[in-house]
């Protein structure tokens, strides 16, 4: 049997392929979950997923699966992430894993080696949350964590429904929305901070998750001429909630490392420069290590906020999100891929992941392993995001063996 | 000949009437530029002049003429204000000074008087701002002071062209909308300050306008992401736009009361909950007595600027509006109005105008008259907005003998 690799001049072939559907000046991304340029990178992955002799299907939501297929009809090793992006964001956030998954399937068929188990790769829609929120919204909504009608209603900043894009678009496919079973998730990821790369360390295997929430502010003042009304008589909404950005800052600034939060949405009305707001909105995220370091920092925030309204005479109401539990990814199937990683000469560590990802949808469905390489400097989420070549194909190597190893029950039973 | 007198309950009769079309449940009117209500005000404007005999006409930007004809084809006497509203704002700001109108017309009809000069009540255009910007934007553009195709063009906060909806709503009509001879220009308003009730003066006259400018501020930051940068690495555009935010109401605070300055409008990229925003956008409002305060203004939050994006490592640019010079108000037209009222048992004193009103812009064509009535504790743009109906009469009492010793020079000349 020939022992297969990746193809690591493809791998880096598509994602400058797909880096440049929506790509920018600055060599970031605008991808946004739905948006034509999102509805052409599909298309992409559809045309490689069945040059590659998969069959591909896509569900109520728009995640796509492209199915190669096994010698029994077991349920699938899934390998997947997203190819939207934010606004601008990188080209490798969530474009690797996929791109990793079809490089994987390549090198199986190069090989020719079948899989007990079926191998899919996989596209979830709007794992982002830039456009439509909330994010990691296909994994969601596949793994059952959230009701496909409440996806589908929700509208983006310019009051487009996502089920109206879904279709303007031909996004969404005929397969029902909703779990089935999967023998493992495998995803491919940047690590989106900067210990890899300090190490020099290739792989992260990724043990938890960070909890996190978000606090949504509503801050009531007064409409008021901004012309005429004295300077002393403003209840203005919107230098609340300046003055609460602050407050959340210094909060930030108290927790970090273990936790962090900063203010990063705000919403105004009227918003017209000859009035004085009456309702401004702002969202925070936080995270933390700990369900209680997370708590502290809604306390902290809300204690502010109390004081600020006092001194502004304006009102201010925060309802903090569900709280998102830490995620533990299972040892076991961690230990695997150490184990394939070293077989393959790949130095690997443990870490945890402070950001979400399709992942952690999956875990509530299947044993699913959550894989890092480094990205440079830590940026994400950024124009300037970047991922060497060599730490991309080092990902997918893993990757390859990993779903070897999950997928291919026949070598090890020795049938 | 009859010693006409205005209708000071069909007056109030016709203000509740149109604050009820977008009426709000506190009282306030919701009637945005070019919107549905603002369509069935302006259909009922046109219905009430028709009635009164009047001929109506509108022209390529929306303002409404009708036209009560004089003995002579001379230039006419204009009396006219506006039907939009803020967003929500009150019964009383702008109508007035239509309905106000219509009330003089009716009472010249009611006593069979002929004028020499045509007397044509009018409703500008989308005054207020708050859905399209710049305000004041019928008045501008006839007085030829803004150029037709640039207020055309103009989007409001969805992206929806002025021009689609002045043809969505049937708006729009055939005259030009341009300069054309006019004898004088009268508008009633609401003063929009304390100090008329205060001093219990019936009517105040309007010496000059105040110097006003906007400031419109870009803060270019980095995108990041929100979970896992380091507090210390942000470089948050949202987080200088707070500091900047707080330091121009200080400004404010140290002119206060020759001038007032706030931050009212802001936006901000990707405004999405997982990203530091990597771009701000502030608007501020400032006025002053005095163009020398106002650039003074202006410098003040440009030297906060520099040390904030120093402090915040984003950069800040800013680049002010078009200052709007005061305007003068001629004292010969005021002088008449001040004898008119006075012949009427009216008190009046002579003030400055703090707001933009259609009459800055007439007032480049024609001797113009801006006359405030009170307004109960100076608010306005807001729904409490309130205007006793004996106030209201007042300011209509004014109008129809000034129009009438403006408009019918037949009994002046003794023909």
């Amino acid at each position: 049997m020939t022992d297969p690799d990746i193809d690591g001049g493809r791998l880096w072939s598509d994602l400058m392929t797909l880096g440049a559907i929506g790509g920018t000046a600055a060599g970031g991304c605008f991808r946004p979950a739905l948006s034509e340029t999102d509805a052409a990178a599909r298309a992409l992955f559809r045309l490689w997923a069945e040059e590659a002799g998969m069959i591909v299907t896509t569900d109520a939501i728009g995640n796509i699966f492209a199915r190669r297929t096994g010698s029994e009809d077991l349920p699938p090793v899934m390998i997947g992430s997203h190819l939207d992006t934010q606004m601008p964001g990188g080209r490798f956030d969530g474009v690797l894993g996929v791109v990793a998954g079809l490089v994987v399937v390549r090198a199986l068929n190069a090989a020719g080696i079948t899989t007990r188990h079926p191998i899919e790769v996989v596209n979830w829609t709007n794992e982002e949350g830039a456009r439509f929120q909330p994010g990691v919204m296909g994994s969601a909504v596949f793994a059952g964590l959230l009701p496909l009608e409440e996806a589908l209603s929700r509208t983006d900043r310019d009051g487009t429904r996502l089920s109206d894009e879904l279709a303007r678009n031909g996004i969404a496919g005929p397969v029902p929305a909703a779990p089935r079973p999967v023998h493992r998730y495998l995803e491919l990821h940047i690590e989106q901070g900067p210990l890899l790369e300090a190490e020099a360390t290739d792989i992260g295997l990724v043990t938890h998750s960070t909890f996190m929430c978000s606090g949504f502010v509503d801050i009531h003042g007064a409409n008021a001429h901004a012309q005429i009304e004295a300077m002393g008589q403003r209840r203005n909404a919107l230098l609340a909630a300046a003055r609460l950005i602050l407050a959340i800052e210094e909060v930030g600034a108290a927790v970090d490392p273990a936790g962090r939060v900063s203010a990063t949405v705000i919403e105004n009305w009227p918003n017209n420069r000859v009035n004085i707001p009456h309702l401004t909105k702002l969202t925070y995220m936080a995270v933390h290590d700990t369900a209680e370091g997370l708590a502290d920092i809604n306390a902290r925030i809300r204690a502010a906020a109390d004081a600020i309204a006092e001194a502004t005479r304006t009102r201010i109401d925060i309802a903090p999100s569900h709280l998102r539990q830490a995620t533990v990814f299972p040892a076991d199937l961690r230990k695997r891929a150490a184990d394939v990683a070293g077989g393959r000469g790949l130095t690997v560590r443990e870490m945890m992941t402070l950001t979400a990802h399709d992942a952690l949808s999956l875990a509530h469905l299947c044993p699913s392993a959550l894989i890092f390489v480094p990205c440079r400097d830590g940026i994400s989420h950024a124009e300037g995001e970047w991922c060497e070549p060599h730490w991309a194909a080092n990902g997918a190597r893993l990757l390859l063996g990993l779903a070897l190893d999950q997928a291919d029950r026949i070598t090890e039973v020795n049938i």
